[in-house]
């Protein structure tokens, strides 16, 4: 049975294979382990609450790629994935969580079976959910292969978005916006934090119908929407709590949008009274920094000019920032809506490509406040970046 | 600066390092590493969604634990952590996603300024977020240190929960309960998913004052609601889509509230129309093998004989099933609430000890549909288990 109701195309997908097979064969390798849930979907189509267990994907180069996982969810793989319910293989569920035995025994097993045993094998060693454990039990299994290190093999081929992709970044930031709307429109002194968190969720997972009339359905976001107040707004990733919003008090509110898996992380700080001075100049400085990083943001330069088109806009102004100041994004699942590649900071020299996507994120944290006036952005074919979202980019201020 | 709200008090705090100790003692470690952010939130107190960077808890037995972690991130544990701020360490964010170092290099600087250079560590080697490449790093920086796998050791303290975790744990309950009636009461055919799921999240983060008055503020779950209908709900890690309920399918609805990063997880299944006689008789059948699994979940008997108690009530309806029926759960973060400490199945011989909960869940899975019907339990002093929630233990029929 084929997926019922595949995010892309039959030829996209056949396009992220073959970069992925071509990538393989540059470093040598017969077969790849990918364990990443986004590299995953972005593979096979998987989609599912599953990556708390043992499972993956192998990449071949001469036959479709196997989903390998828990038994119960080879079900799920047959309804989510494009390959042939032929490619899924799956483990017992005495393997779970078990003392005595490992499901890459079991994996170890599947390799072995394919005369992959003595092979040289990419696994991604720096990646949630991919374990010590699991790397250990694989060596253990197979000695006579080679695993070698595929961190993030796939994430960069993920770099550059297909027109597709960008079609479901562009919905997603349709939902970013009108969770931005609702923070904007409820947050008042007295406002316990969790019910406005509340409405986030479902404004969301609600969806909207887009401008064309097409109904984008909410899916749950890599990230839960943060929205930390006051002093706490220097740290940056705290989420929410019972208590509530304050007067004199600024909020940042950093969320996503999610449409099928893409994101469109989209930032901004409210403030409850009169900001102080030295923040209202921020705010100016910031958005000034934006529209140079957008500018400096084009296909033939570099990761770090954009940087550097930001933190020359902040000197100007007084602010000194040398961070980073953003992140590949797209299609991910919790624990991180970044892609783990390029970063936008000065010692990073990649490339900008058209159809590349960041999260451009200048947040300034003092010690007492925080501001975050942040965009999603897509490298273009000529002229600077553009933004997926659409919302004045200002310090939003209620009295 | 201590912690403005923490959650629990002192002598709970220190009643948990205390246990902690004595279990590295026994296993002859000089210091233990936790990454699991559940068991850093559990030692520490510290909350925030950081756990996509490399951080973590140093025990040790002469003085407090420390936290380590990304610099922007000590602006959290500062304000959610008992411990002081001379006992937060962190590193720059040169390190986060870098390609040419990683972060465990400075936290094996940090061990060696300790003077644990040489000693004998425990790490969790079989957990998330502890990468293959993080232990590596580890090993490779700290040639003259012993790493011993500490999978776990941590998670399985948590097992028994104090009356203050229990406390928390029940007013998760009072938000699952909420949901479900939520569920029960929206669902119908025509609707598409997505706007139930809206409504489920906005349910659980809104929270409820519950029967005393006390206002229960709702913190985001572990892992998403799973809603499979139909065919699909043989599928049972699908989230939704934006596709419609139907007539004549079920949905189960596995879903848990959350308090204070405290769960409790609760299914109930739904059918839209006049279910097949033979779900209709395996939900009586799974309600008769709940009572025999709570009966047989006493104080001194064993995980397996919980399971058993299903499994022959189950058998005696004619219904095979032999798999895990039920797992450790409390304090979580994502990607799964469950503890990985015990099973309830028939090889998992934990005695059970007041205090304990457990996600109990004898969920029927064909190849055509789903049915799940789940509790979760303490054990008791004496007498049968109890569930922590308080609703109807049947399919839900709505024509």
């Amino acid at each position: 049975m084929p997926a019922q109701d595949p995010a892309f195309s039959a030829a996209e997908y056949a396009r992220r294979i073959a970069l992925t097979r071509a990538e393989m064969l540059k470093r040598g390798l017969d077969a790849l382990y990918v364990q990443d849930p986004s590299n995953m979907a972005w593979l096979t189509g998987y989609d599912g609450w599953s990556f708390y267990v043992h499972q993956g994907v192998l990449v071949l180069h001469d036959s479709d790629p196997i989903w390998w996982g828990r038994r119960m969810d080879a079900e799920g793989a047959k309804r989510t994935c494009w390959i042939g319910d032929d490619r899924l293989r799956s483990y017992n569920d005495d393997f779970v969580q078990a003392i005595d035995r490992h499901p890459m025994q079991d994996l170890a097993a599947l390799l072995r079976e394919l005369g992959l045993g003595r092979s040289s094998i990419g696994v991604e060693l720096d990646n949630y959910y991919y374990s010590a454990r699991a790397h250990l039990t694989l060596i253990h299994e197979l000695p006579e292969a080679e695993l070698h290190d595929a961190t993030a093999l796939v994430n960069w081929l993920r770099a550059v978005k297909s027109d597709e992709e960008l079609t479901f970044m562009r919905r997603a930031a349709r939902i970013s916006e009108a969770m931005q709307d609702v923070a904007l429109e409820m947050i008042e002194p007295g406002l316990p934090k969790n019910k406005l968190s509340a409405e986030l969720f479902a404004t969301a997972i609600r969806g909207l119908k887009d401008e064309t009339g097409e109904e984008i359905w909410g899916d749950y976001a890599a990230i839960v929407p943060m929205l930390p107040s006051g002093p706490d707004s220097a740290a940056p990733h705290l989420t929410w709590d019972g208590r509530p919003f304050r007067k004199d008090e600024p909020t940042f509110f950093e969320l996503s949008g999610c449409y099928r898996r893409y994101h469109a992380p989209f930032c901004r700080t409210v403030y409850l009274g009169t900001p102080p001075q030295a923040m209202a100049d921020a705010a100016k400085a910031v958005a000034e920094g934006i529209e140079a990083g957008l500018d400096a943001g084009r296909a033939g330069a570099r990761a770090s000019d954009l940087a550097r088109g930001l933190y020359s806009a902040l000197h100007r102004a007084g602010l000194h920032k040398d961070g980073r100041c953003g992140y590949a994004v797209g299609l991910s699942y919790p624990p991180d809506w970044g892609e783990r590649t390029i970063s936008l900071r000065l010692n990073d020299d990649t490339p900008l490509a058209p159809g590349m996507t960041f999260h451009f994120m200048p947040a300034i944290w003092t010690e007492n406040w925080g501001l975050e006036i942040t965009e999603t952005i897509v490298i273009t074919d000529d002229g600077p970046a553009q933004c997926l979202c659409d919302r004045p980019r200002e310090l939003f201020v209620k009295t």
